[in-house]
């Protein structure tokens, strides 16, 4: 059996290296004031600089006559505590987490824990009964004794493939999969409670939000005679009369929002050009060329130039904006319908509205930063056609990766490079670097070959028309996940004889869990070393952000020009939910199909977590800015894919049992799948609505709190313009720095005569109202513009 | 092959006479006075005796003064006429018969149009192109001049089995795949989208119900401070305060509901003595004995022992109501709960209301009638346990149920009787009775078989806890058509050899298709002779309704002694829908396989369809008085079963086309089960929720057209006793007979003080309300308690 001790030794010893040297100098750098915006840069966007940066914090370095010492730590002593990142970090309790950083970080950290939670009774099991069983048999002595050419190794003697056939020693084996499994769902269940009820608490908890009492409204029907905004309020002023308030339409603002970007990106130049100007106290002013690139044309002056193409800009904005405003074909056959309390939103999300269950189809509104506007109005038939499109590309996606990480894998081999690479012969011959790429390359290669898998599974969901940037993410998840459990897993342990025996496995699936069984537990040291690199060198890169260090500081030499620049390049960053949940869920199904079969996996997947579990913690306090807050929607697709793994493992482990003969323990394994099945049916059940709906005594209950609170509170002015395209309200925050108010009546006015409105009766249709009560916003403005230029 | 023509034409004559015979007499019995409430019960029920009966009607033959016309049709010209009850019952429209019958009734029709409509068409392909292309061919006569031992038959020579391997005539098989599959589809869509719309016009129609009004909740929480009934009206209240109108609690009255029926048995005693007295015109009066059955014991006078014992059971009556109604523990954790508006009950019944989704579940009410009490209070988690444990049994019985059934089949075998009767061998020998016995024996044995499981799946679905009759009649259904499909088709494709192969099926499943695909054509003779036994004879005899009959006129002779008896003993019956579907699914099951297979067999299934349309029609408007009405709930069921039929359909021909080697067109099959699953899950999309869910708009229209008709509508007091269960109900309307008013206030006033209340403190909690209401009724009380009997 392939896998030798030294290899994964030098493996260990290569990456617990790395890690440590990439975790040094993260401590270091993190201690430099001049990184701050790198390190801490939530503290900065939440406007508390005197909590982030090294040991005494960068607010308290202010006070430093040194100059030097506002961009390097000089105080030495600091240094001898550069690792006390990790109490601070750990100290921090999860309801003040929840607080900083919202549900779904804490939540995040905590399926981390539950990875410790999980695997660390089943080391003890391992190490106690399991590892002195398999070790004190001799069956791979007495095979190889049979076979002279077998070669084992250290590990594979500690795992079950040193068990006899037909052995007694089988049903600690047995006992131990009943036992992780008992406990594995216990877990589950008490975390799926415990996160449901943290999900419900911050629901209650949180400060009144435009989504809470708006639905997005889908597929409204067409109608020529009425425009869309009239249709949503006659809709939901006849069906919801009681709850109704007020509602938005979405408009088609895509080309908008492009020279809302150019104006800003003017506006910008602009105040830097005025910057230079003070501090050169000179009356020589900045040029600029006309032409292509700034580079060519006629020599103008940079301020005037910037001046007059931003008022251009501006004036084409006012114009694109009414052109968007008037014309009913930019407005999609969508809407944001907001109501007067929870409740109305609540049962509104919840029901059916029309006969036709293909159109007016409700549900709970997006947060207005999450939406994903470009997909809130794909006809009912293309969304499914586009559904269907991507399950087949999936399923191919799923089938054929495995080509070309075979591939890359073949290249990455040692013998392979020996033939390919002669001038390495001799290198590659050396016994510590033969050790080093074995443990390293196939794990590195594999990795490599994934890398752009997330952004692609992205780019799907998307293209699959959901109508938020969390369902997308999720969605993505799930896909990242399959694809990854068939190729890294399934296609790792029946790698290279996949492609031959493709043909005996479609014929007979049912020697698939056989071809496991014998294949597995020879993978274990392939799986360790994927661990290794994938799980430790990867976080502890995670920590360090390189690119990101070295991003903010190229932009700080070369673009940089003012305060609102540096903010601007400051690297915060938000968590990729869509990469890392399945990448967590990959390691719980390692940990699972191996604890029982070979369960010297288990202490790097402890490790792993554990590890993890730090510098996540550090990074969701110091900084991820998350895009949204879907108070631990995710939790389910978690669940789902431990459950996921818990079933590949029980298939895993009768086709082992099968092999090893064990006839009187293999149909005993039989009930584990299917028990676990109901549990995860049960799950679904118990917990399943409340991540997907708001029960209505909630709802009720917030809304008295509310009212007693609050009785004169106007809802209706609070929600009037929290939907309308980010480009939109910053468009229309601009016109409030340039406008008079006249300005927006003559606009409104004008509108009002160009469309041939069928509504002229009805006192004021609903976007006029918007316009109006917008004009008196400059709130919002800048976080609406970020948000859509992040999509 | 096996089936020869002789056989298949023998067995189709006879069944043809069978059928015929059958409905002659039926035609026959029909046009006699004295069966009336034998084919005419429905019209009995309505009161609409006149539209009953033979010829000019029941009614008219009152005035003949022939006592024996009466009982006997001496009309010999009206026997010229007796078939035009088929004219009779196809002129009535859909609309009438929806009114007349039900909606239920009426869509249990179009699946036999939509079997005509869908199998018509595909038997012109068949005859037009699929038959001769198969005839042409030789592959039949040049495998037996391979095989001197092969025998075929004509019937074999007209299906695919007479193509030869890799032939091109193969493709217009295939084609023919792809059009009956579009063409099913098509039907399905259309026929899916015009029950649709009937469903909803039926319920926009529908007369105020409690039950538009009205939700189910189940699983309230178990709280010992609070009775159950405040506890709903206190959820309810809070969190429906808007549309919450009344609610009534459950009652566990079982045992109540028996000493119901019992009281009413003396009664109808009491009854028919006074008559008997009456008509006798002497002072002789009857007498019983006291002691067991009424044979032994002392003698006394029946009129004053039955008015005795009625006497007694009135008090044990208000014993056990006023012990019911005070006792808490006899309520159950479940209740039903009106709102002032359909909107409202629509929006609880759809909504999640609590934070734990284990309990406050809503639902929609069954009509009253429909409702199973007993099921109504079963724990969450024993409801999960219970789900479980039938999903075993239900496997179990689809796994092993072949086993009797090859058994009885092999003891049909003429060869086995030839073996096992000696004396029956001169009989045997025959050629024409072989013939009867080769056609008739393998498919009756099978029926009879089959005959005891629709009850079995009843009582299943029953102790799986759905909440209703009409779910569990649904339910029932879609588990026996599981064991029919297991059993009958794949049970008899791969009959006896199942058992020695099995293993190695479950080694491969793939080859799984490709046994099926050799042995189908083999057995289209078998299936021929199936569809007669069980469809045209046993159709016919649905219509004679011979143990109906029997029954009824046993009972006129010996039990039935007062008018209300004979109503009683009226051979009303409902339509078995459990057991229904089931078969006609499979039907289509067997059209759908057997229309590019061998499509001979399509005619059989054609004439079934046609002629289960006539006899059925004649049912439903004559006979059938159902036993609830879920306005076609049952559709979804219908066109699941014709899906999954489809699935089985291609599975089938790409198995078979893979043993006709026609590598170039097996590949092309792939797309058709990809593209009927998509078509099923857009159907559900699209449909499923109509079937399930009321929407609102609906909803509200029909609130305020009631609003608008009727502004002083009282619904409280319309929805106040509803749901009162039927045996409480029914005892308080005998009470109005027996007890004066102030009999009941000393009841109410002996309840209060029993029962510990809590809820004194408010003014009157709801049972007390409905107690006194509904001692003003009287109306229901006789059908509430029929429906109970039935129960």
């Amino acid at each position: 059996m392939a896998g030798n001790i030294l290899d994964v030794l030098t493996a260990a010893w290569i990456n617990v290296v790395t890690s440590i040297v990439l975790l040094l100098a993260f401590a270091v750098l993190k201690n430099q004031p001049m990184n701050a915006r790198v390190y801490f840069p939530k503290w900065f966007l939440k406007g508390q600089k005197q909590r982030a940066g090294p040991v005494g914090g960068f607010g308290t370095r202010d006070s430093s006559t040194n100059r030097i010492g506002r961009f390097l730590n000089l105080n030495v002593k600091s240094y001898a505590h550069v690792m006390d990142w990790i109490w601070t970090t750990l100290r921090m309790p999860e309801a003040e987490l929840i607080e900083h950083a919202g549900l779904d970080s804490a939540v995040l950290l905590r399926v981390f824990l539950l990875g410790l939670k999980i695997f660390t009774p089943m080391l003890a099991w391992g190490c106690l009964v399991l590892i002195p069983i398999n070790k004190t048999d001799n069956e791979l002595i007495s095979y190889q004794a049979a076979n002279p050419n077998f070669a084992y190794s250290a590990v594979d003697t500690i795992s079950i493939a040193n068990v006899h056939d037909k052995s007694k020693r089988l049903w600690a084996h047995l006992l131990g999969a009943y036992m992780y499994t008992a406990w594995t769902c216990l877990m589950l269940f008490n975390e799926y409670e415990e996160v449901e009820s943290l999900r419900f608490n911050f629901l209650a908890a949180q400060k009144r939000r435009p989504d809470q009492f708006t639905i997005l409204v889908r597929q409204v029907p067409k109608d020529r005679q009425i425009k869309v905004s009239q249709q949503i309020e006659n809709f939901f002023k006849e069906n919801h009369s009681e709850h109704y308030c007020t509602h938005q339409v979405v408009y088609n603002a895509n080309h908008l929002s492009k020279i809302v970007e150019k104006k800003e990106k003017c506006l910008n130049k602009i105040e830097y050009l005025q910057k230079q100007q003070a501090t050169r106290q000179s009356s020589k002013r900045s040029t600029t060329r006309k032409g292509f690139l700034r580079l060519f044309g006629e020599k103008v002056d940079a301020l005037d130039f910037y001046t007059i193409k931003c008022n251009r800009l501006s004036e084409e904005i006012k114009k694109e904006r009414c052109h968007i405003l008037s014309t009913e074909k930019c407005v999609m056959k969508a809407g944001f319908v907001s109501f007067n309390s929870r409740w109305g939103a609540a049962v509104c999300a919840q029901t059916q509205q029309s006969k036709d269950s293909t159109c007016w189809l409700t549900d709970w509104a997006p947060e207005a930063r999450d939406v994903c506007w470009d997909n809130l109005s794909i006809p009912y038939m293309e969304l499914n056609s586009r559904r269907l499109l991507i399950g087949f590309i999936i399923f191919f996606i799923a089938s054929f990766f495995m080509i070309p990480i075979t591939f890359v894998q073949s290249l990455a081999n040692l013998d392979a490079l020996d033939k390919n690479f002669h001038f390495l012969k001799p290198l590659l011959d050396q016994r510590f670097i033969r050790s080093v790429l074995q443990g390293f390359l196939p794990g590195l290669s594999l990795k490599l070959s994934l890398t752009f898998l997330p952004q692609l599974m992205m780019f799907l969901s998307k293209f699959e028309g959901r109508v938020s940037l969390s369902k997308i993410e999720r969605n993505a998840a799930t896909k990242y996940f399959v694809v990854m459990v068939v190729n890294v897993f399934f296609g790792n342990v029946i790698v290279g004889s996949v492609f031959e025996q493709l043909k005996q496995y479609i014929d007979s699936p049912i020697r698939v869990p056989k071809a496991f069984g014998s294949s597995i537990p020879m993978k274990s040291t392939f799986f360790i070393t994927y661990i290794m690199v994938d799980g430790w060198s990867t976080v502890a890169a995670e920590a360090l952000r390189l690119w990101a260090f070295l991003w903010y500081h190229l932009q700080n030499m070369v673009i940089v020009k003012t305060e609102k620049d540096r903010n601007k390049a400051m690297a915060f960053t938000t968590p990729q939910y869509n990469a890392l949940l399945p990448k967590l869920g990959l390691y719980f199904l390692l940990g699972l199909v191996y604890a029982v079969i070979s369960p010297l996996i288990l202490p790097f997947i402890i490790v792993f977590f554990a590890f993890g579990y730090i510098i996540y913690r550090n990074q969701v306090i110091n900084v991820y800015e998350p895009k949204y807050e879907s108070s631990a929607a995710f939790w389910p697709l978690i669940h789902r894919h431990i459950v996921v793994a818990l079933l590949i493992t029980h298939i895993t482990l009768i086709g082992l049992f099968s092999i090893k003969r064990s006839a009187a323990s293999t149909p005993l394994l039989l009930p584990l799948p299917i028990l676990t099945s109901f549990f995860h049916w049960y799950c679904a059940e118990r917990f399943g609505p409340a991540f997907n709906q708001y029960p209505l005594q909630e709802a009720r209950a917030k809304d008295n709190l509310e009212r007693t609170l609050e009785p004169n509170l106007d809802v209706r002015s609070f929600l009037e313009t929290a939907y309308l395209h980010p480009a939109i309200t910053s468009a229309l925050a601009e016109d409030t720095l340039t406008l008079d108010k006249g300005g927006i009546h003559n606009l409104l006015e004008r509108r009002n005569s160009d469309s041939p409105s069928t509504v002229r009766s009805t006192p004021r249709s609903n976007p006029d109202r918007q316009l109006e009560q917008s004009c008196n916003i400059s709130i919002d403005s800048h976080s609406a513009s970020r948000t859509n230029s992040n999509h």
